[in-house]
């Protein structure tokens, strides 16, 4: 490696740190002009775009379309659902002028779209035979945030938001469990590698006016959780707002069941802190925006160059996504560093020696060592490498997670082990508001959600031993 | 048909109402509640999805990454460019209040990215090495709209927007003729079969702060012109005004040369007035979100239905888009009816009958009769069939633009026929700024190009009588 190489940042010792120089040094995003607002910069889009394109066929496979609702709506259509604008007043962003004039009415840039769609969905429903309506938009929203930090918390993100409806209770719970199950943690597990934990939101976690939030919680590298997505079954309170009916089966009017689900962009963040390492990102291959890096040790040497475009061209033509780095004036040294921090799964060298022996120095940015390979059906072994990565990524973060999880039944153990954010803690809740808050009172440390089936019934609460209704998971949280 | 369908209004005789009434029934679009802001439906949605992903791909194909800026800069980013600002003040959203409190200062909603842009991009150039910077994103802007209209003119429409970056004006030019042939001209050719004269706009008519615009006009049904998309050569004054500049091969620092280039959802309007007919929409195939629709004649026939999903499965795994529109209480005829008025490019009906000789009816939205067809390799010849109606699209588009554009060299006939709306007039001009708003004060008709190769160089301006220096095609637009 050359010596001009800075390191980052100790992943260990100082991880706000370590992700703050990824996020900066491999080009994924950096704050703009208007404070808690991000540019995303072509790397960091790129995954995006990776991930959306294999969520989206997920949304669809499961018999949803998309459509598109605008970002400005009325004040007073936000204004309808009580829970809804009390939720996300202190952080709407407002338009009070516009084609050169002031508005009558100010128009707030949605920070989410339940209202607006809402209050269009009367138009589109008759009767039972309009049920479901089965609809998801890929957007952007405004939420003003006071912390911001890239992809995490920023006042714009990109997201996807589904808003369905449905006949009956049980239908729309179904929906949430399917979008949870078929949508997030597939996509997060054979796209982005990524385990999570399945669960509900207690109340006092919930979507300002979901009955039920359903959540998928993944732990990140420092041992905090992240939400990675949620699924809101909402009961009708919207279709009451709204003034939302259908004629039904029975012929009278009803209002229909309401679900809505979103992830977003904060995902990426999720991939650099779940599968980073001292060296930078490691990327899953299936949101890698280069799979394989192509790297001609002597890029000023003709037919190492010739032999290097063959080769791209031959595992581009496997469906592979190749990066050609053929720059003359960057050191090789530089280049295998710069391509380790951004996590390309696989680093191909070619050099001379190797090429008068019909062979190649094959890297994985996961393990070493580097190990020479025959060019002969490379395409296909690095398939298959690429393959094995995700598995091996997945398996990490895996036992990761399962190695810093711990079930609790003594209060002060409990409390000691959330002070110290060391994981995530397993344990009976008698579902008291109260000693929920307890526990975040004193530690800081929040209910990720409950077990959606719960284990142990009647085992007592750690704050107030009364008994168990819930097994709740604890942890500090982005 | 069915007694109940009511006809759409005339294309010939009030062409704007019968677009109107095609968005509406077709579901493409419906008026948001946020005067001129649209809401795009499901299906508009799936023919713009379609377009998007296609471009992409040619976007991609011709060197560019995508990345994503926020949709709210600074009023003093977007003041910086005299002309940008001067262009697009009158149409700016301001936001004012962010967060529960007033802001310092304004925020203005992108019209387009430009000032953003370029006032990042400082940041990234350092050297000619970083050169070309070849970027898009897909996002949604805001102009403030007095006169709006689905897809055509609205206050929020989504676009891509390209801005990249070169070392010589000859590069930069080259890029904006690169995009206008490889990304648009194809796009609209291969996907939209959309024929198009391709072009530079006068200076009037430039993007403001353009030095040079290229155009893409086409012709809809009613013979005026859509401008389809733009390329523009930007000159240094982007990089001047925000202060952008990298070391050259000489070791001293110069200002890059910049495009910009955008094309709109206005795109799916212009599908439905190129291709539209007394029946609604013909979609091109490649937009068509269904391509085949199946129709079982009697869907509450058990063998009819089964044999129509294993038809469904069989096209579908062909590749080939398809709806299986079984639904029991609408009857074949209004299905017909509805799925001609959407524009499916073929149709297919499954009846008793027709299964007992296996065989399907298929009936082609471009034409009549339909025919019965074996069920014996059926997904192939859908294939074929679906190439030959984009052609026949195509073809018959190019024939109306033909057959609607004339030459003139006499003021009294071109202005008798700009009035009357006949179609594209094409004469010299002598490139003076009072002869083209001579034509524009009489007519209302505008300049919609001039001949990227002039014409017959010479040949007097039909206005002035002087010497013509380009060739102008002149036309009613949208």
């Amino acid at each position: 490696m050359d010596a001009h190489v800075n390191t980052l940042p100790s992943i260990e010792n100082d991880f706000p740190a370590w992700y703050a120089e990824v996020v900066r040094r491999a080009g994924l995003a950096e704050n703009a002009a208007v404070r808690g607002m991000m540019v995303i910069k072509p790397y960091g889009y790129g995954i995006w775009e990776l991930l959306q394109r294999q969520m989206d066929d997920r949304i669809k496979a499961t018999g949803h379309e998309n459509f598109y609702f605008p970002m400005l709506m009325p004040a007073s259509v936000l204004a309808k659902e009580a829970d809804l604008v009390e939720g996300f007043a202190p952080e709407v962003a407002v338009v009070t002028e516009a084609g050169g004039s002031k508005l009558e009415e100010p128009l707030v840039l949605r920070p989410t779209s339940e209202a607006v769609i809402w209050s269009t969905y009367g138009r589109w429903l008759q009767s039972y035979r309009d049920l479901p309506m089965l609809y998801n938009q890929w957007a952007n929203v405004v939420r003003w945030e006071l912390r911001p930090r890239l992809f995490l918390r920023t006042s714009e993100f990109l997201w996807q938001e589904g808003h369905t409806a449905h006949e009956t209770e049980q239908q729309a719970v179904a929906e949430c469990l399917r979008i949870l199950h078929e949508v997030y943690a597939d996509t997060q597990h054979s796209v982005l590698a990524m385990p999570a934990l399945l669960g509900r939101k207690s109340a006092a976690e919930r979507f300002p006016g979901a009955r039920e939030t359903f959540t998928a919680e993944a732990m990140m590298g420092d041992r905090k959780a992240l939400q990675a997505a949620t699924s809101h079954y909402l009961g009708d309170e919207f279709a009451r707002a709204y003034g939302v009916t259908y004629t039904g089966r029975d012929g009278s009017e009803h209002h229909p069941y309401a679900t809505s689900w979103g992830s977003t962009t904060r995902l990426v963040g999720a991939v650099i802190m779940m599968h980073g390492d001292e060296r930078g990102l490691r990327l899953p291959p299936a949101v890698a925006p280069y799979q394989v890096v192509v790297i001609p040790i002597q890029p000023g040497d003709s037919p190492v160059l010739e032999q290097a475009h063959a080769l791209a061209a031959e595992l581009r033509a496997a469906g592979i996504r190749v990066k050609l780095d053929d720059r003359v004036h960057v050191r090789p040294g530089a280049k295998f560093f710069e391509w380790e921090l951004k996590g390309a799964p696989i680093r191909v060298e070619l050099g001379e020696r190797e090429l008068a022996r019909d062979e190649v120095s094959v890297a994985r940015r996961d393990r070493e060592p580097r190990e020479l390979l025959s060019l002969d059906r490379l395409a296909e072994r690095l398939q298959a490498m690429l393959g094995e990565i995700h598995r091996e990524l997945f398996d990490r973060a895996a036992e990761h997670l399962a190695d810093n999880t711990r079930s609790f039944d003594d209060r002060a153990e409990l409390i000691e082990y959330l002070k110290a954010g060391s994981g995530f803690a397993v344990t009976a809740w008698c579902g008291s508001p109260e000693c929920e808050a307890a526990i975040k009172a004193e530690t800081s440390a929040t209910l990720r959600c409950l077990a959606l089936e719960p284990e142990d019934p009647g085992a007592p609460c750690p704050v107030c031993a009364g008994p168990g209704v819930e097994t709740a998971t604890w942890a500090q949280a982005y």
